[in-house]
């Protein structure tokens, strides 16, 4: 019997990239390696109180060529050998200004330090102004409304907003800049040695969820409705692309440099890259009637539907829809809360200040990050104790869980978070009850915009750290939702997704149904919905609706919105 | 020359007594002491998740003894000898059920472990339903509305209140509660050996104030209205008064048993005795066009106005307005803020919560206890000091101060407090900022509305622990309010205007402006408002002003009310 051939998937995530290698015929994972962003970890060319978040292309490079190393590290050698595919997928939008070349500009000497050269992470949010040209914009000009398949209403987190940003930022930038790419793009073009602009394979998710990509009006926005929303967009719509590929297709060969570096044989093939989320919910088992719920620091919020089934109509307040987008031949349809595991690190973060100033505290920076981040752990594992012996409804508090804007439903950056019901009496795990609470009521309003515009949804499937990690938020989670939750079992189900892509791209199974019911891991946990506590959230729920329909317009203020 | 005599005030706050021996000449202070409740400390009797708060007489009584000899033993032996009169202020209403003989039912064996039989401290809020009740009635009976002159609405914290929701929870109580006292009746009562019900010098303050007293309805409300309410309260008014008496006035005498108890000679002037605030705002110097502002875990707003200038007109939505319960011969007006310190307090506790886990925490409970108050300090002070670099309005956040209900303008003690416009960035010292100018609107609310209803205020005079302590707030103060505030040179303000009452009673001053004069300690600093600020606050207040009605609603169902 022959060797079974391996898969990589790459996951490039917002602190570290993940290389797993998996078996091509069952998905078992053989090796699983994880590094970190250097610059990043270090908290360079970032600005958080301004909501700049900037990432050096150099960071994606030593990472991966570090993860990739150390995964096969782990296996006999010569297993680099049998790796017969590469599957990519990273965050997004996470856009970067490239010369001529395909070069992302801050790998040029000149541009090296300047962070309009580097590429502008997904919750990068300093474009908030030129989102709401493009909707003001979409909506006046007389012509079509490019937002019309993302939801209609177009996100400061994505491509267009952030490349205007930094064009009317940076004059320098603007002028070195030939053409952009997601970072999705870019990866498997390198990696191909095709990082030509005009020609690299363009990502369907990434074009169609982010950039007003549809076929309807042959591609992007037409260079009238560009150039009106600035005249510095002008020949731009020409250098970039028409054409976009889903996942399942082959981006090219892997290059002879990069099987050197990565010690991988050359000539394999690389499958065209996708965002984390969409290739997260195909490792996870999305299929139609599925919601993939991919909890994180934020959460996507994933389903699949025959295209016949949504045919022209379009989905209000959601980020998106996009045929092929996660699954070739259906209609992905794309939502997400904007903050869902950070909501609680926020908290965590607001009742660490004090120890901030412990005398204690050692002198090595090092030493005194890694005491830091235990303490840190130590305050969520108390606070998840203490909250979950608090009953539903009991906290006396009311949250709302918009603190980095909303997404969806009905996208709006300006909105901000908020607990109301204070009282003398209101402890720290009260209020983390209650902002657990808000990130469940968040997640319901999702699904009621789906069911409101005819989607169908008969499950939820979990996956992303919170999942793994938190009982109660996963309990609390499906108490709102009033459905039951099955957690993928699969810890790497980005990875695992990344790789069926590679595989089908790679002619190793005929179908993405065939790598999904070949590779998947299928479930462990499942949550069940407590009959008392969703009665009880039923009410809450309405209550928070109301809340957020109130205080809409003082979050707003509060932004000088 | 002779020497001086003294005067002894007696200030009994929520936490601790102080005994302040002054002198009756230039009302210098020549000793001051203070003992803390022993039971009290000890968290006896209270329940704060149900806003029960409960004191016994004994810590009363033992801590005066302590306080007392402390004070007098700072001083040369026989100075006990010296002290001419005895003045007495209490906090309230702060009412307990007393047997024929007028001795609180706790003292009595069978009570003694009964909360019931106590006192209902200020602050206990567990007769919210009887307060509503009460004001159900008042305004539909068809009869006079008692409430007029207490501004409109009765509050959960008032003597009929607390009384009816004793006698509904506790029948033996209702049993053998021949009467009930204010706190500041008992006092004076019991040191001149004359507690008898029906004939001991009841409080007009007290009465005016908490009790719905009025000399236009001869005295306390009807029996009718009183029955009607619950038939519990049958026969209790004629067990209660119907005359009431200023301060200044002469209680008694001291009797010998308390003379020798206390070290001090028998027959001296006992005043009458009023609650805190309103004997604080005199010791601080109040006068016509002052609004003096006790500053403390709550505040207490005062404002003298001559009666031909008030008339009958009824000043809505304030605590109260009550011939001389401050000065005699003039209005007493009185508003306040259910909770000022005690909301840094409780942020403070929630940043604590963390540390509550520590391991290197000490065995010893003492120890602990000085160790915890040693770091919420630590905390407060750098807190402080972040939250004051912070501008002006810069925090991105808006809050309401009603974590303890509020009291003015227009109770409403099932409004709760909130904070708006959270973000991932929102840090521990932007929330405290936000928390200190929302107590500072809540101080501009009740100006605004003293204004509204033609009562003139030309200058503030603050009083009380946040006064001395936090320049820092009290700058925000000054910003936010546009007026200059001047805070009293002396600590013990409360303690100094029970003392310049006593001396009037005693006949060593002729009037209380005379006593005033002499006895005054004048000011210390000045916070002059910042022009800058004051434009930034302007604005801020307009939107804490409208945050606050559009949450009304909300809060009070949250509170299921």
């Amino acid at each position: 019997m022959a060797e079974a051939q391996y898969i990589l998937g790459l996951d490039f995530g917002t602190d570290s990239v993940r290389a797993v290698v998996v078996n091509a015929d069952t998905g078992k994972e053989e090796a699983n390696a994880v590094a970190y962003y250097p610059r990043w970890q270090q908290g360079l060319y970032c600005d958080p109180g301004k909501n700049q978040f900037r990432q050096h292309p150099s960071d994606y490079l030593e990472s991966m060529e570090k993860a990739v190393r150390d995964a096969l590290g782990q296996l006999p050698s010569q297993a680099g050998e049998r790796v017969a595919a590469i599957g990519i997928d990273t965050t997004g939008s996470t856009p970067c200004a490239v010369d001529k070349e395909g070069t992302p500009l801050a790998l040029k000497k000149e541009f090296a330090e300047n962070p309009n050269a580097m590429f502008v992470l997904w919750k990068d949010h300093s474009a908030l102004k030129e989102a709401d040209e493009i909707n003001g914009l979409a909506r006046s000009w007389g012509g079509v409304d490019y937002t019309r398949y993302e939801g209609g209403i177009y996100s400061s987190e994505w491509f267009w907003a952030k490349i205007l940003h930094v064009l009317r930022q940076d004059a320098k930038v603007a002028k070195a800049a030939y053409s952009w790419v997601e970072h999705c793009d870019w990866m498997p073009a390198l990696l191909t040695g095709r990082p030509d602009p005009l020609s690299l394979k363009r990502s369907r998710c990434a074009a169609g969820h982010k950039a007003m990509w549809h076929p309807e009006w042959g591609g992007l926005p037409a260079e009238e409705f560009l150039v009106r929303l600035d005249p510095r967009l002008k020949g731009i719509r020409k250098r970039l692309y028409s054409d976009t590929h889903t996942s399942d297709s082959r981006a090219g060969d892997l290059s002879g440099q990069w099987a050197e570096r990565l010690g991988l044989r050359p000539g394999i093939a690389v499958a065209v890259g996708a965002f984390d989320a969409h290739v997260g919910a195909v490792g996870g088992g999305i299929r139609e009637g599925t919601l993939a719920k991919i909890m994180g620091t934020s959460t996507c919020d994933m389903i699949v539907s025959p295209a016949a089934d949504v045919g022209d109509k379009q989905v209000a307040g959601i980020c998106g829809q996009v045929d092929g987008s996660i699954l070739p031949g259906m209609i992905g349809l794309e939502a997400g809360q904007s903050a869902f595991g950070d909501v609680y690190a926020w908290f965590v973060n607001l009742l660490y200040w004090p120890l901030e100033y412990a005398e204690s505290a050692p002198n090595d920076p090092e030493q005194k990050e890694r005491l830091r981040q235990d303490l840190k752990a130590r305050i969520l594992v108390n606070l998840t104790e203490e909250a979950a012996r608090v009953p539903p409804g009991q906290s006396g508090l009311l949250a709302l869980d918009w603190l980095n804007g909303r997404r969806t439903p009905d996208a709006d950056q300006n909105l901000k978070g908020a607990v109301i019901g204070l009282t003398l009496g209101t402890t720290a795990p009260r209020v983390f009850r209650a902002l657990v609470e808000a990130t469940a009521f968040g997640s319901r309003a999702i699904i009621e915009r789906f069911r409101e515009q005819g989607v169908h949804i008969d499950q939820v499937v979990a996956l992303g750290g919170i999942s793994q990690k938190s009982p109660f938020v996963m309990q609390v989670t499906a108490d709102v939702l009033d459905m039951p939750i099955k957690v993928a079992a699969s810890e790497q189900c980005t990875a695992l997704g990344a790789a069926m892509f590679g595989a089908v791209a790679a002619g190793i199974h005929e179908s993405m149904a065939a790598a999904q019911d070949k590779m998947g891991s299928g479930f462990t946990t499942t949550y069940e919905p407590e009959p008392r506590n969703v009665r009880v959230y039923e009410e809450l729920y309405r209550r928070y609706l109301a809340l957020g329909t109130t205080l809409e317009p003082h979050l707003r203020e509060l932004s000088g919105a």
